[in-house]
């Protein structure tokens, strides 16, 4: 195929670098931390966020849209989540990321957050692609679990065509036959995606691991491997985390990831 | 966990089956046939319609809304494709089937097709799964490629949730390494479906393999492993259909999967 | 590669059919039955393989050499074990096939069975693979749990390649992230394999699915999809079997599967 | 299971160091450097050993014997190989890795070498590491393509249960769909190895990526991710290297990857 597409580096040589307030994705070593979900309590949602602030995160994430494998799992609070993100960001100056799962809500999420999150079992939801790319938010596009390089960097392509081409693409890992860990996280794709796109990289090693004690060594690895930035589940009492507990971290490892990142992203 | 779930047999013994017309899916043995993708050609999409119910076919299948990796692939004919699968089910009397991928499109969906299909990729998309939930024709729902047996029979479960307990199981193959076919048929999901759940179950050896030359021993395989029906990509003329070429069969090879499919059903 | 394999087709163009007393492997269904491990009674072998045989297997199947994963379990009976197939063969008439696990016991594996079994463990021992190569017993080489087609091939090739052309492949699962089975039933292989070499095919339902009650239908699917024989792990009290009870059927089923398996290879 | 495993953390609480001469491996961050195969060009040999000493090797690597998918590549020069590498350690006084395939080689390729090597597709080649077992030299087990945590485990247990505690292990990429690396490194091992096991683990980036361009970011996310060392296929002129050239790194490479993986290790 001799078609120049929008995502890679015969496109554009350049790293793309997405400028949002002072931050700059895709050159500053960027941290997102937060709750799994966005929780019925504001004044804990401001604590965790000014913690994970203090330890140098720019973004706060958490979900008011879950996507839960059984119906009866807690689905997010929905709208009444994304009031509650708003006032964390009016209180704490974080910007806000969240996951948007219907083309109808895509509005309000846009409205509400600073970067859209797509996730893995949307990736090739093509609809919503097409939908969140017709907005102007930057959107963090998750590799679905089974999806190939060519499958993922084209579902960025899906919303870049809509004329957004703000995309951050984020490796969640990948279902393979291991079992000790919930998905298996996939670092090579970091210098495969780097030859091939311009698009700036993020990893989530809560979602990959799946285990707490793993979250650290796997977050530092992800930034030896060149990452720009880290998505992180962080809450001040994660055994009480109303969703993925187990794989949550607290603010002090939290702190302890960042330094020891910034570390190894000046040796590189 | 005691909860009994909508899809399980412990919930209900007898297997469900779904009467539409005179078809009794979950107890006849049936067979969906037709092109990939709606064309724009109604008295093609008839003349295969008429060729395919010949030889045993009581479902039509064609897609209008396409998912496809590539944004720049045929995206289906939308609304207009489903118009002509209307004129095929006038002119032949044959069931329609046919996927959604929106939300925002299940209405019109619902209106022109009698079965609907959620692909594979959506198989998690839940704003999707809930959606068709509430409306009223019998849902065919496509195993995710990375999917687990408990993520497929929950997907199940939002849709029969929402008050529609016509769910049809399709089985279209795997993620794993190896390359020789597309994906991986898992035939060993049939038995592993009729001991927890009593919904039917669909394979469609087209998808799941790939290749044409595969197709017909797929089929027979599904049969003998106790499915309840088959899902096949035909066409009058494979070489031009206007995607998945590769993997469609002729009428003629259709019509020996049949018969032998009748065949060994008689055996089991 | 313009060179054409010993195992291709574009070297050979007629099926592979090797013969052993008035057993064409290749050309009849060939049924191979019997416990996993031999145990070290007799009398129990015997009646074991007197069932098998009045239901039509002609080879009776199991272990005195066994690869375990842990070395804290039953690793066989080693030379003894052997000598109690022979005695099983003297009485019944059935052939033996059994496996060999170290390059320095392929000379006394080979004077005491018909067909020599490579584990799925050592498909790519080549050493192994190149002195089974010298003796002259056929060899049914177990397909890796996670090799490719050409891999799978290759290690046929090494063995043809010494001399012994007599080469049965055998799918017996690959290792996926499905947790319902102890592995994945890959039957597209058996049509891949059929267009790829003339060499006979035979699946093992007992391994690749790990649970009995899944063994009748994965069989039946297995002949359905043209392969040439079942291997099957069968015992009188498949609940006091030394090894692999969970996957182990009783004589019962074993002849259900052997009339049905004979009736629908005359429907193909 | 109350049982205590040798290579279990409840066995063994502290980590097991190995020393090699003033090599303490477990202790010391080691790195394993030489060309895939030995080949027949002693002064080749001694130059890149000269090279990767000077960067920081203790050890050098290179195949004597090699497993190899085809019957018609390059298969090593064995003995005569052997007989090279010992040349190169009285030459450098550089410790010599090399692997063993075949029972019947175990002693000698012990005599030849410092630590023994047991290639992923032999391990759980039972008897081979039955005889690894009994000799007294290190042996660096390699996790097999489709190995579980606990199969790896249990095949280091089959070395030390005869005898040989000095076990290391070395994770060098598990098989997946992913098609863009020749395997998938799956680095989440190291911190769930950790817990288990008191062993020593060494990442192999060379045979996990299968290629040149990935091999240095897979490296430093190794030594972020908490290894023990890294064994690397580095070659003068990898272009022209006897088997694997497209993951051979050149000695430049190599040093740069030895300097920052240095840097890292402080960090930690």
């Amino acid at each position: 195929m001799t078609q120049k597409f929008l995502y890679s580096r015969e496109n554009r040589k350049e790293d793309t670098i997405i400028s949002l307030g002072n931050l700059r994705i895709g050159q500053d070593l960027v941290f997102m931390a937060g709750p799994c979900s966005v929780e019925d309590n504001l004044d804990l949602m401001i604590s965790i966020a000014k913690k994970v602030k203090d330890s140098g995160a720019k973004v706060f994430r958490a979900g008011a849209f879950k996507p839960r494998s059984s119906p009866y799992s807690f689905q997010g609070l929905g709208e009444r989540g994304l009031k509650i993100l708003n006032k964390v960001r009016e209180e704490t100056g974080l910007l806000i990321i969240t996951e948007v799962m219907d083309t109808r809500d895509v509005d309000i999420v846009s409205k509400y957050s600073d970067i859209i999150q797509i996730g893995a079992r949307n990736m090739q939801n093509f609809s919503l692609l097409k939908e969140v790319g017709k907005q102007n938010k930057p959107v963090l596009l998750k590799r679905g679990l089974s999806a190939t390089l060519d499958e993922f960097l084209m579902s960025a392509e899906y919303i870049m065509k809509e004329g957004n081409t703000n995309v951050i693409l984020c490796e969640r890992g990948i279902r393979t036959f291991v079992d000790y860990t919930r998905n298996t996280l996939d670092l090579s794709i970091v210098p495969a995606l780097k030859e091939k796109t311009h698009l700036p990289i993020v990893i989530d090693p809560s979602h990959a691991t799946g285990y707490r004690s793993y979250v650290k060594s796997m977050s530092l690895a992800s930034v030896a491997a060149g990452c720009d930035g880290l998505l992180l589940e962080v809450h001040i009492n994660p055994d009480k985390a109303a969703s993925d507990s187990k794989q949550t971290i607290d603010p002090e490892v939290f702190e302890n990831i960042v330094n020891k990142s910034l570390s190894i992203k000046k040796i590189l």
